[in-house]
């Protein structure tokens, strides 16, 4: 049985407050980027166009980077697995969890298309947001790794798990990465059902793999 | 039928005396980093104990980090899959070839597993150097999707051979992951046997599940 509390996920007001503003400073940041590029645009100018000072821009993104590869709805896919994460369910049922949750997370992000395909052109064009992509991927890896873990009762440490996490973040950035190549073409709705569907398919496939033991159990069962 | 010429992949004497030069240099590298840690430890050094100019290392290398990265069997996978890379074949076909592969690469790659163990150490212990890896792994899903669109007729910027070139690149690099951190607990040829077969079953799942359409389609058929 679930133990999790009710609206567990529902958010309080200081991080209604703190969301409100990260869209507002990045609405101004992505103006002044479309506007005079990139590079030459300063944290500082951006701080300006939003009323904000620098500091609040260095605390809320971390890096100028960031401006553009803030995501609210990045954390949605990660509390999507991890509902009722104190239950552990069989693979199979967490893969049918998956399946259950797409439609939801992919309606969400449709909402956005505009804004997610104006961050993503700076994806294509500036190597040192591409870079912040990878790394940002590199860390959805690791909490995908300790999600799955949870959910299906496993260590997140294990062969399997880390190729199943590395196969759905890095799987994810790839719809992305064609969405953007292919300017867009396809609807965002429609590049994400396939991908997720995809990534669902090939995690049955792995799942119903087991990989072998190693020499010495890392854990007491 | 194949039109490759025979022997296409038998490397010159020059290629082998550079292989040769290139694995007295990293030898000499690894000594120097393990005895004096991998910051401490100069270009310039690495040059005077392997007797070559500093220069001809950057040549070879590019980078320090690619001193402990260069792994001459990386191009091993990319051949074994490009094998007659002019006949085009199912994508049953195409599976089935990289599992009759898998055994001889295993083969390969277990030989060396003292020194992949060793070069392994500074991927976990080194930023600069797991950095250099991510960009590596980014460079193979490249590759693997220009040799992968060929093997099948496909373009390579399809939606489904991205998916594919991600999952089996960045799934390689989650195997030697847990490789590393597990400090090498299982051998290194079960753990690449089981990511390939685990990786080759997904990528059946996602060859049998085929992409939507764009709107407009890039090329004539």
């Amino acid at each position: 049985m679930p133990r999790s509390a009710p609206n567990a996920s529902a958010p309080s007001v200081w991080e209604r407050k703190k969301l409100q503003a990260m869209r507002e400073i990045q609405r101004a940041a992505l103006d002044l980027f479309d506007e005079y590029g990139f590079r030459s645009v300063t944290v500082e100018q951006v701080a300006t166009a939003s009323r904000v000072s620098p500091s609040s821009i260095y605390r809320y993104f971390g890096t100028k980077e960031a401006l553009v590869l803030w995501d609210e709805y990045d954390p949605r896919l990660i509390e999507l697995l991890s509902q009722n994460s104190d239950t552990v369910v069989t693979p199979e049922e967490f893969v049918e969890e998956i399946r259950a949750a797409a439609p939801e997370l992919i309606r969400e992000l449709s909402t956005d298309e505009d804004r997610i395909r104006r961050r993503m052109r700076y994806v294509a064009s500036e190597t040192d947001v591409r870079d912040g992509l990878a790394r940002e991927t590199r860390r959805l890896e690791d909490v995908l790794r300790q999600v799955i873990g949870a959910r299906i009762g496993r260590d997140p440490d294990d062969l399997q798990i880390r190729l199943l996490a590395a196969m759905l973040a890095w799987g994810f950035d790839a719809a992305l990465d064609y969405w953007v190549e292919t300017d867009f073409d396809l609807p965002l709705a429609d590049a994400l059902a396939y991908a997720i569907e995809a990534l669902t398919r090939s995690a049955e496939s792995v799942l119903g793999f087991p990989a072998p033991h190693s020499r010495t159990p890392r854990h007491k069962n």
